[in-house]
């Protein structure tokens, strides 16, 4: 089966049309012709069965045949990052993340950051690619990085928690609990990761004020990327 | 904290050397000097806090001042995979593995692997690498590549699973379980990881006389290298 992402597509009967880069990839490297089936989604839960009409491959033409919507997942998952210096790690948090499943991707400037510039352009490309190559109906949002104090304000769900990187200095019974303990089935939940040098104390103190919660993702010490997927995986699985 | 590798380290008391690489990264990156303090882990458990005694950046030395075990996880997770067509991926794999918690990585080729070809020199430094960012003292053992009816016979754990994609022509009462709901806590675990291919049928036939189960990671379907990290990510969060 071919996915292809189209937003805004009509109801069934009507013909529409394929982006470039999806007509291309159609007619010159799948070499689809016309009567071949494909599969649009709008990134919205919307599956279009569809057929194409005009095999252009700069402007596919196609005919929806069916529609099915797909309910959202019973929970959301959105995780707050700080872009780490190195950008190919982002993009690969993105790709995975959005492969293994996620509603809502925020970045944003901390304290310590290293990173002060990040561009949407590509990661919502990754994005899309990622949810066509898993086969989903539902196109992840990508926020624009903010600092961390914007973005404290823009958090409504209500299962909230900062992952805290696993400190030798700390006796095990102050130690944050794991993620895993403390998240609970069929939640809103979000999760921030800090950057490569860590949340400053006074970020945790904002996050804390906020009705945050600390918590560890286990005893290893995780890149940011790392982490950051880590949540995901772990919420994911918790509502299995 | 510094975390330095270094396998068959000798007693307190003793002097030893880092190797060329890391005695490089100590003296010439970090800058470290003589009279500061270094950790070394020989990758089976054991950490030595050490001294730098010559601040050589090719042969740095050090004196073990103390040490201290780790024992192993209360678990095992080995993840069996056939390497992807495109190298990156399975770098990727193995330093995200690493990094969250493994014991083994063992890879085969399939019968629809495109690649017949891994060098493992590259993935023991990623592995290494990945071991000493997250601190751990255990370096995960990495085997090379054999063909899957090889691979099957090295199977010892007692928790076999093998991870086929989600299909959209079974109905989901006939669809695999997750492997969420069959793996159970303090296990000796073993998945099976299919190429971009999957498996070929008679593959699964083999692994399930050989006592595997057929297992899901989820209804989306992952790339070889996600749905390898996903398995290793379920089965740390089960015995969290």
């Amino acid at each position: 089966m071919h996915l292809f992402y189209q937003p805004g597509v009509d109801s069934v009967g009507s013909v529409a049309f394929l982006r470039e880069d999806d007509s291309r990839h159609a007619i010159k490297t799948l070499r689809l012709g016309i009567g071949d089936k494909i599969d649009v989604t709008d990134g919205h839960g919307n599956r279009y069965l569809a057929v194409i009409t005009s095999a252009d491959a700069r402007r596919c033409q196609f005919r929806i045949m069916d529609t099915q919507t797909t309910p959202p997942r019973p929970f959301s998952v959105r995780i707050c990052v700080a872009p780490t210096k190195n950008l190919d790690r982002i993009e690969w948090f993105v790709e995975k993340a959005v492969e293994v499943g996620i509603e809502r991707i925020s970045f944003f400037f901390g304290q310590h950051s290293e990173r002060r510039v990040l561009k949407l352009e590509r990661l919502e490309k990754i994005a899309v690619a990622a949810m066509k190559q898993s086969l989903q109906s539902y196109l992840p949002q990508l926020d624009e990085a903010v600092p961390f104090s914007e973005l404290i304000k823009t958090v409504d769900e209500e299962q909230r928690f900062i992952a805290h990187l696993p400190s030798m200095d700390l006796p095990d019974d102050n130690s944050p609990v794991n993620l895993a303990k403390v998240a609970t089935p069929t939640g809103q939940y979000v999760v921030l990761i800090g950057p490569e040098g860590d949340f400053a104390e006074k970020e945790i103190q904002q996050a804390i004020a906020a009705g945050f919660q600390m918590v560890t993702l286990g005893t290893n010490r995780l890149r940011t990327e790392t982490a950051a997927l880590t949540a995901c995986q772990l919420l994911n699985f918790l509502n299995v």
